[in-house]
């Protein structure tokens, strides 16, 4: 499967704010109706700096996901594209992690909420 | 060194909102003037909630640490003690990175903020 990294895909939403050896940090920023294209996002923490409220599609599936600001979450390695479907903009943190990913067959679509 | 665990040493301060194989999550909430006492981080990614005004300890050293709120930050693993200086709690996310840590010396004390 191409890779195909977010910072370059939607370059206007996101950045990397610094990587090292261990992880990389991505900051993800939108507006109400953004929508992005498919990207890929490795083994990943998510921390919401605002409430959030997207819809995500896969090859495969689609899913309504809604957190309130300063959540954190688990996003395990998966390929998808989203929507804002909120009335505010979103603004979060990603924290990839490198190296292999805990699940390499397909995830559930969305961050892990159990 | 004897690992002091943060969640086991200031208990009143630090949570574990959720681990998993690679990583292990914290929430750190205190109020001005809190004290804590000296504990070990691994490898860390730190994101501010809230600003944060800290005065931090070492056997060693100490250090004047201030970040604004929705900053993602580098914190090598460490032992130190911590104490709010500012006027507002302190909130933050702590992710902490399980497996070898990247710097086995002792680091700068406090986030790296180059």
């Amino acid at each position: 499967m191409t890779r195909d990294d977010p910072v370059t895909t939607n370059p206007d939403h996101y950045r990397v704010l610094w990587e090292n050896e261990r992880v990389r940090v991505l900051d993800y920023l939108d507006v109400p109706g953004t929508e992005t294209t498919p990207h890929d996002h490795p083994d990943t923490v998510m921390v919401t700096l605002t409430d959030f409220r997207r819809h995500l599609v896969s090859d495969e599936a689609g899913v309504d996901v809604e957190l309130k600001a300063g959540r954190a979450v688990w996003l395990p390695a998966q390929r998808h594209a989203g929507i804002n479907i909120g009335d505010t903009p979103t603004h979060t943190i990603l924290i990839e992690l490198k190296g292999e990913n805990l699940t390499t067959d397909s995830p559930a679509l969305g961050p892990d909420l159990r």
